[in-house]
């Protein structure tokens, strides 16, 4: 159902520092940096193996990230997992009786679909499906 | 520095719900099953790509994982990066200022070397490295 992790989401108050961390410290590539304006985040995207640490900073208070950062402080945020077909794994996770945020895929980071599970049905784990745009490889 | 996500670590309060998650619904493959008396865990592997869920479920109150339900409930609680050279890692991360829990590399689950960052240094994210024992491949 899954083939790999595609990547973890850390959610921050500010990108530039985090990236002195990742991309200067932990030496990884800065594979992709993009403004997500629908979901209220500046996203950047480091390489390591064939998945992603994924940097989101808040666009405002007043946004997921934003509330999550209000609530519990920079941490650990979601994970996601890689599938081939998104529509294909959606439709197994309901009748595996899954309660699901997104009950079709939306656009996510670098033209790929995405959908999230709630974290009621995870475990407290928000975790999150996607299916690479077509020609972008995970590395 | 780092090859490849090893594992995502996940807190929850008995590992068979969320067996039934991961297992079942996600059917992801147990790989391993151990409790690290060490770490006041019982620990459950499984396999996704290259990398793995870690589920953790604390054997006591007292112990990091449950003080860390304790105080945010089930989820997310550590991500770990798969290192050639446990010993090496350590030096350049120690060079590049960051500040350690381990100072030395201690035994791990599958007789793992690991070794923790402090969240303080990685902007709230509790962060391993782990070198995996001889004769122990990812999947």
């Amino acid at each position: 159902m899954f083939s790999r992790i595609d990547h973890i989401g850390v959610a921050v108050e500010q990108i530039e520092p985090a990236l002195e961390l990742y991309r200067d410290s932990f030496q990884l590539r800065v594979a992709h940096r993009e403004v997500v304006e629908q979901q209220g985040v500046e996203a950047v995207l480091l390489d390591i193996g064939d998945g992603h640490v994924e940097l989101l900073a808040p666009l405002a208070a007043d946004t997921p990230v934003g509330r999550f950062l209000a609530k519990q402080g920079p941490g650990l945020h979601h994970v996601a997992y890689q599938v081939a077909d998104i529509a294909q794994t959606l439709q197994a996770l309901r009748q595996a009786g899954l309660e699901l945020i997104d009950e079709h895929p939306r656009v996510g980071i670098r033209g790929s679909r995405v959908a999230f599970m709630h974290p009621r049905a995870t475990a407290g784990v928000l975790t999150e499906i996607v299916e690479p745009a077509a020609g972008v490889e995970a590395h």
